[in-house]
């Protein structure tokens, strides 16, 4: 099992700001996909638009703990994601909140899990901007990596 | 032990940009740091301008592979990179010069190895921008991702 691990900070900004980006339909539509949707009330539905078609993941939110940690399991999407762990978790250091991430229980280090690390940076880097400034850049304008998007 | 691991392509670039850009000292200094120095035939010197104080790494050189390998072994530096090992792997597709990153041996996956990933993603986004149009954003001027910069 490997692990895709994070951390970013967002200047000027609480946890609560942070929870509210990870927990709300706008709040997640304003750094990784502008296509998110609630479909049940467990399960977030993100969907991107890439140059191959449509592609995205179902997300179950198994715990929530404000301003603390937001955790889910992947119950739709590419195989390699289905049934991994997305982790947020969230600490105020003075001035700054802290995002610790990690997205766990890879069964091996594929070239596209290389490839989701690299992403998932660029998206909390467009969480870390949202935070900061009211605007990130979530897809379908991302930031664009490799001929794999 | 935990590994980095990262993805990216550079559109209409060779995997022989790509190895000058991993194997010069102008190269390197156009993504990574500005400061960088050779301190002997097989080390390379890395320093960085941070808010806490100067920081870096020296690596060895343990393996290049012209246009497919570049592989270093961490000499000198913070006790969590001491001994571990960085490979850029490197593959022509199409257009597209992909690297395939790895940076592996961290005893634990401690906060600060969060940090490094997070990090090294921008950097690795900085060699796709310079072997794109010429020029990357190395320290003194990379992206702030957090109060740990």
């Amino acid at each position: 099992m490997v692990d895709i691990l994070h951390r970013i900070g967002a200047e000027s900004a609480t946890v609560d700001d942070a929870y509210a980006a990870l927990t709300t339909i706008d709040g997640l539509a304003g750094w990784w996909t502008e296509d998110t949707t609630a479909v049940a009330d467990d399960v977030i539905r993100f969907r991107f638009t890439l140059p191959q078609g449509e592609d995205g993941f179902d997300m179950k939110v198994l715990e929530t703990e404000p301003g603390k940690l937001v955790h889910w399991e992947v119950v739709k999407g590419p195989e390699e994601w289905l049934g991994t762990h997305i982790r947020f978790e969230l600490a105020q250091e003075g001035d700054w909140a802290i995002v610790m991430f990690r997205h766990e229980g890879w069964k091996e280090p594929v070239p596209f899990m290389h490839h989701c690390s690299t992403k998932w940076a660029t998206f909390l880097v467009s969480l870390k901007e949202l935070l900061e400034t009211g605007k990130g850049s979530p897809n379908p304008n991302d930031l664009l990596i490799s001929d794999w998007h």
